[in-house]
C-alpha cells in the first residue's frame, strides 16, 4: 500500500499492508487529517520513525469480530497496555507503555489501511459525514479542557492562537459558558473565527492589557506563546498549554510564582464526547477545512501547512485514482 | 536608625527613623530573618531599591491606635489599595497596586524600625518566642499549598530542595497527611530534615526513578529545579512552584502537556494559619536556625548564606549593643 512514510525524510512509499493482530481491525483510511504535532514530528519532536498521522476517519475491513466489519470507525490514538496503574484507572492514555498512532512507536493513518485494537474504535453516528468525523481527535482535544477544570466560574477567556486546534478549542469552551475572545495573526483565519460567532482581536494591534484574562489556552504551536500567554493571564488564573512542540520553552517562573498561576498541560480527550459535539453542531469543522488532497499529495500538503491561511488539510487515500478496495 | 540598604550594593546605612502615617503602626524589630528572596534581589531580583527584608517579629512603639501599643507583632508583607476587585475579594495579596515590604516600592525590615499598616498586623501569642514568631512569613507561604490544592488525596510527595522553605514546606505537607519526601544535595540539612521525623533522599544518588511522585514541590531557589521537578512527577500530577529566582527558566514544555502536568505557582500565605501552626508545634522551626547575629553583621549574614550548612540566618537590631527603644 502507499504511504507516507518518515524517517528524516518525509516521502510517499509502497510498504506493506499491515496485518491486523488477534484484538485488532484493519482499517481503510477514508480521510486524514495534517495536525501541527505532524510538523513537528517532521523537525525531531518525539523521534518518531515511521507513517506518520494521527487524525482519520475510516472503515473496518478485516476483523476477527465480525460485528465490526464494514463499520465507519474513528479510533483512538493512545494504544496501552490495559494492565498498569494507569490503565485500572481508566487513563490509558497517560499508560506509560502506551505506543501512538503516528507518533510513538506506532504507525498511523497517512496510508491506504491502519491496523488498531478494536477497544480504540468508536463508530460514527451516521448524522456525522466523513469531512466532520475526521476532525473527531482534535475536537476531543479540546474538549479535554473541560474534563481538567471547571469552567462556570471562569469569567475572561482568551485562546491564543487562530489555527486548526485554536478555532476547535475556542467553540468547545464557548459552548461551556466562557466568554471568549480568539488572539491570533491572521486576518483570514480570525475571519474565519469571527464566521463561526466567535470575538477576536489581532495579537499586538488589538489592545490586549496585561492581566486580563482569567483563562488563556495557549494553542499557538510556538514556544514563544508561552510568554504571551503569562503576559495576559491574571493573577491566580490559568494557562491551559496545548501546544507541542519540540523546541524548549524559556519563562519568567518569578510571574507563575508571584501572581501564583495554574500551568495546565492538556492534551489528547475523550472521544464520545466529541462525536456529541460534532453531531450535536456544538462544533462547526466545515469552515476549517481549508484543502483535500490525495494521499500521494501528501508532501505538497506538509508544503502547504506553512501557507499563512492554512487550517485543516485532510488527506484521501481514495482519490483522485481511488477507490482501494481491500483487495488492492 | 541602622538600616541594611542596597541600591545596587548592600551596605549598613545610617537612615531616618520611619514616620508611620495614620493607618500605621511604627514596629521596633526583635529579630528578622533572611531568606532567599533577598539573595535574588541583590542578584537584580524585582529591581528593588531601599532597605531589604520581610520575615520579622517586633514591637508597636507608636501607633495613632492605642491598643496596638506594646504588643509583640507579625506583619503580612503585601501592603494593597484596598479598594480594587482582588483587594474586595480578599486577595489583597495579589493586589496590582500592592507595595511588598522589602521586596516592592517599600523598605522592609533589617532595620531597627519598620512602618506598616496596622491591618497588616497580627499579635503574637505568648506561648511563641520570638525566635519562633520570626518565622510566620515562610510558613504561612509554606501552607499556601494546602489553600491552593486538595492535600487530602494526595500518595507520594517529595520537596525538591533541603534548605529553609523546603524543611517548613515537608513539615506542614507532612501534617496534612502527605507521605513527604524530601530531596537535597547537603547531608547536614537533610540530618536536620530526619531529626524533624522527614524522610529524605539525597538528589542524584538514592535511586530517584522518574514519573515517581504525585506531587513535587520546587523549593531549590534554583532554575535547574523545575527540570528536575518535572522528570519526577507522574502523569497527571502537580508540580508546585515555590522559588522566586531573577533568571529564566528553561524546560520542556511538551512534557507538560503530553504528561498533562499541572503547574502550580505559589507564594505568601495566611498568616493566622501559621501562627496556628507554631503554636500547636506542627512546625518545628528552631532546629533551622543557623546564627542569630546583630544587624551591624549584616553583610556578613548575607555571606553565611551561602555556605552549604546554612539554614535561617536571623538579625537582632537589639543585640549586642542593642536595647533600642523609641527614643534612641
Amino acid at each position: 500500500m502507499k504511504a507516507l512514510y518518515f524517517d528524516g525524510k518525509l516521502e510517499l512509499r509502497e510498504v506493506p499492508r499491515p496485518r491486523p493482530a488477534a484484538e485488532e481491525a484493519l482499517i481503510q483510511i477514508v480521510l486524514a487529517g495534517l495536525c501541527g504535532t505532524d510538523r513537528e514530528i517532521l523537525k525531531g519532536y518525539s523521534k518518531f520513525r515511521g507513517i506518520l498521522g494521527h487524525e482519520f476517519v475510516g472503515r473496518v475491513v478485516e476483523c476477527a469480530n465480525k460485528n465490526w466489519l464494514g463499520k465507519r470507525v474513528v479510533g483512538e490514538i493512545n494504544v496501552a497496555c490495559g494492565e498498569c496503574e494507569y490503565c485500572l484507572w481508566g487513563l490509558g492514555r497517560h499508560c506509560p507503555r502506551r505506543t501512538v498512532v503516528g507518533i510513538v512507536n506506532r504507525d498511523g493513518v497517512f496510508a491506504e489501511y491502519v491496523a488498531l485494537p478494536i477497544v480504540n474504535l468508536h463508530e460514527v453516528p451516521p448524522e456525522i459525514p466523513d469531512e466532520e468525523a475526521v476532525f473527531v481527535e482534535p475536537v476531543a482535544a479540546a474538549a479535554e479542557i473541560l474534563e481538567q477544570m471547571p469552567f462556570s466560574h471562569t469569567r475572561r477567556t482568551a485562546v491564543l492562537g487562530d489555527g486548526r486546534l485554536g478555532l476547535l478549542v475556542a467553540q468547545v469552551l464557548c459552548d461551556a459558558g466562557g466568554e471568549v475572545t480568539v488572539i491570533g495573526k491572521h486576518a483570514f483565519k480570525l475571519e474565519v473565527a469571527r464566521s463561526l460567532g466567535l470575538k477576536v482581536a489581532r495579537a499586538g494591534e488589538d489592545n490586549l492589557s496585561a492581566a486580563s484574562f482569567t483563562v488563556v489556552v495557549e494553542a499557538t504551536g510556538s514556544p514563544s506563546g508561552l510568554a504571551e500567554a503569562l503576559r495576559l493571564v491574571e493573577p491566580r488564573g490559568t494557562v491551559v498549554m496545548k501546544s507541542t512542540f519540540r523546541d524548549l520553552a524559556t519563562f519568567d517562573t518569578a510571574k507563575v510564582v508571584v501572581d501564583e498561576i495554574t500551568l495546565l498541560g492538556s492534551r489528547c480527550g475523550n472521544f464520545s464526547k466529541a462525536l456529541d459535539l460534532l453531531r450535536d453542531g456544538t462544533v462547526s469543522v466545515r469552515p476549517l477545512i481549508s484543502k483535500t488532497l490525495p494521499l500521494e499529495a501528501g508532501l505538497e500538503a506538509f508544503e502547504y501547512l506553512n501557507d499563512p491561511s492554512c487550517l485543516k488539510v485532510l488527506l484521501s487515500p481514495l482519490a483522485p485514482g481511488g477507490k482501494a478496495g481491500p483487495g488492492k
